[in-house]
């Protein structure tokens, strides 16, 4: 089973993660990380190492709110230390429902993050129906 | 005041919301809206439009988790029913944060949802540092 693990600042995590099992249904190896002011960037980064280890060796997706700050730079050290993870940030609940319904269903993660990006690219967009 | 709506399944909007507050202070004009199980899309849309009708004839943006679901329905119908509102989708924090760091020092809120979503878009990525 692939791992996924979603990590932002205040409650973006758990808030993607309730909306995703409001429209999936729990799924399984998705954890959510929610970094709360006060807690240092040592223990983010203990918090996060602990839920990639509980996955063994198989593979974890680490899934972050944006560009800088403490989960991005968490998620950012976390391949150096692993060779099996991979790190996205600036990412958007398309993204993260693509990967979380297909990640166990592929062996080829490395496309699946790079086609998944591709789509949830698309998919953020202004809404403009024709009338 | 040009008016920002997050609105999402679960606790996507509350838990962007709190995620912008820890890092940049609570956002005047700022609301967000969970799409619970039970809410009925009828009262999703009176809820919104509700929201909407606050800002009385000042512009606002609706930004929402994804293409599809009561949220996006809900945020597709307003700038039908009111000139001065637009809607986004598929939203990660990065457009969040530009619009509602931008939103009120901006005449052109067309040329600020476009440009944001392009940044937002490139903000949305795998991350792959050079070791």
């Amino acid at each position: 089973m692939t791992g996924l693990i979603l990590v932002g600042h205040g409650n973006f995590a758990s808030g993607m993660h309730s909306a995703l099992r409001l429209l999936n249904g729990e799924c399984e190896g998705l954890v959510s990380i929610d970094f709360q002011e006060g807690t240092s960037f040592e223990d983010l980064c203990e918090q996060l190492n602990k839920e990639i280890d509980k996955f063994e060796n198989d593979k974890v997706i680490i899934l972050t709110d944006l560009p800088g700050g403490s989960p991005f730079k968490a998620a950012a050290l976390a391949p150096f230390q692993y060779d099996h993870v991979k790190a996205l940030t600036g990412i958007n609940f398309p993204v993260l429902m693509e990967i979380a319904l297909s990640k166990d269903y592929t062996e080829d993660i490395d496309q699946l993050i790079a086609q998944s990006i591709v789509n949830a690219r698309e998919a953020l967009m202004e809404i403009k129906l024709e009338a």
